[in-house]
């Protein structure tokens, strides 16, 4: 049996209770490092299986593997398991007779959501910015597509230090089609300890290196409807 | 004091920990009729107030009278109440004093996507094909970028008795982009006692009279890289 599970921010507070139930029935639980520290402290006494970055085949065989010795298993990823998370290549890998359970969880899109105000109240698209698995011909079609919808826009992986040039270049791009007055929303860390936030405009986004856009940063910029008020990113539905 | 909890599908296994311990701390909780009948058993004590669809602004106002009174409110939403739920209307109706915490639930998109497997593995649009507060006009628009972009696409309110002959042309325009051959899910009342769902193909999906597709399904579409595996529906990211 294998759960692949979304623990949102990490914290216990934004886990479901089915999350935190599949936790609890787990004998070992799977996951990268970072994502393993952050619940290790809700269930001292489980066995843990820590592993790097783009280890992602790996983990999906070993779970398949301690299934097939009839072991429960815990596989996780942080937000949503379904959302650029484990349950995709989890559910490739597995053959007909593994028993799969995917449990959703908070994704970062929506906790970021929330601790600007309510910027995605109305259609949007979400993003990845890493050209690891897909091309960056592809990723600024689906840039300027989102933007001649007028779609609000989320963006996982903005920027790291091999790539923070692709930030910019998306930047540019967005700014081709949306008003540089138009609302954006920084969140670092979302729902984490060392959460913070900030809400600037598309045009204050661009000076990406002051902000310090990174990994660990969701991105959320607004769409024709999008206003800042009482220090709020909100996206008006037209009630 | 003011929280806006997404209760996601309504059953207590769904809800965070965060939003249970809101709605424990609210003195009263306003919500459409629909949503409060889900949660009623779950706290049988507690007093509620029901609203009818499309009083939206009145529950607000509402909400916001309660807590000028000194009382804590609880104001609700299925899902996530900042994707299509009551957080936007409520800040943008909100004055400066006024305390508002904002508490995501897992989205309808997410709920779906788990039972069907994990088509929202990449890039996604969500989408609304309500055109009580978008035109059709935009909404089209919308449709065709996601085409364009290659995104999986989620749709919300994707029919209602009054206008099923806007589905029937949603799906016309998504033939004219996507293979007919592209995976599609349909999920009606996900994660609730009387869910149930559907993989399928696009070609299948038009005819969406025989699949009773109405306001309480989620339909999704998959992109260029989806597939259907183990009888589950995928989206590849190509680890």
């Amino acid at each position: 049996m294998i759960y692949v599970i979304g623990i949102g921010s990490g914290s216990k507070k934004s886990m479901t209770l089915e999350a935190l139930e599949a936790l609890e029935k787990c004998e070992i639980i799977l996951g990268y490092k970072k994502y393993i520290e952050l619940i290790k402290n809700i269930y001292p006494k489980k066995l843990f299986k820590e592993y790097s970055m783009r280890q992602e085949k790996q983990r999906c065989e070993d779970a398949l593997k301690l299934s097939n010795e009839n072991k429960i298993v815990g596989i996780i990823s942080s937000g949503d398991s379904g959302i650029y998370g484990m349950a995709g290549l989890m559910l490739e890998i597995a053959d007909e007779k593994t028993e799969i359970k995917i449990i959703p969880g908070i994704s970062a899109s929506s906790i970021c959501a929330g601790i600007l105000g309510a910027p995605l109240m109305n259609d949007y698209g979400v993003i990845s910015l890493s050209d690891l698995l897909t091309s960056w011909e592809v990723i600024e079609r689906r840039l300027r597509a989102l933007c001649e919808g007028d779609f609000v826009i989320c963006i996982f992986n903005p920027s790291s230090k091999k790539r923070f040039e692709k930030f910019k270049r998306a930047c540019e791009i967005i700014l081709e089609y949306k008003d540089r007055k138009t609302p954006c929303g920084i969140v670092r860390n979302g729902g984490r300890e060392s959460e913070n936030s900030k809400i600037i405009t598309l045009n204050e986004l661009q000076d990406f290196e002051k902000l310090e856009i990174d990994m660990f940063c969701t991105v959320i910029i607004g769409n024709s409807q999008s206003i800042i008020k009482n220090g709020k990113f909100i996206t008006r539905r037209g009630y």
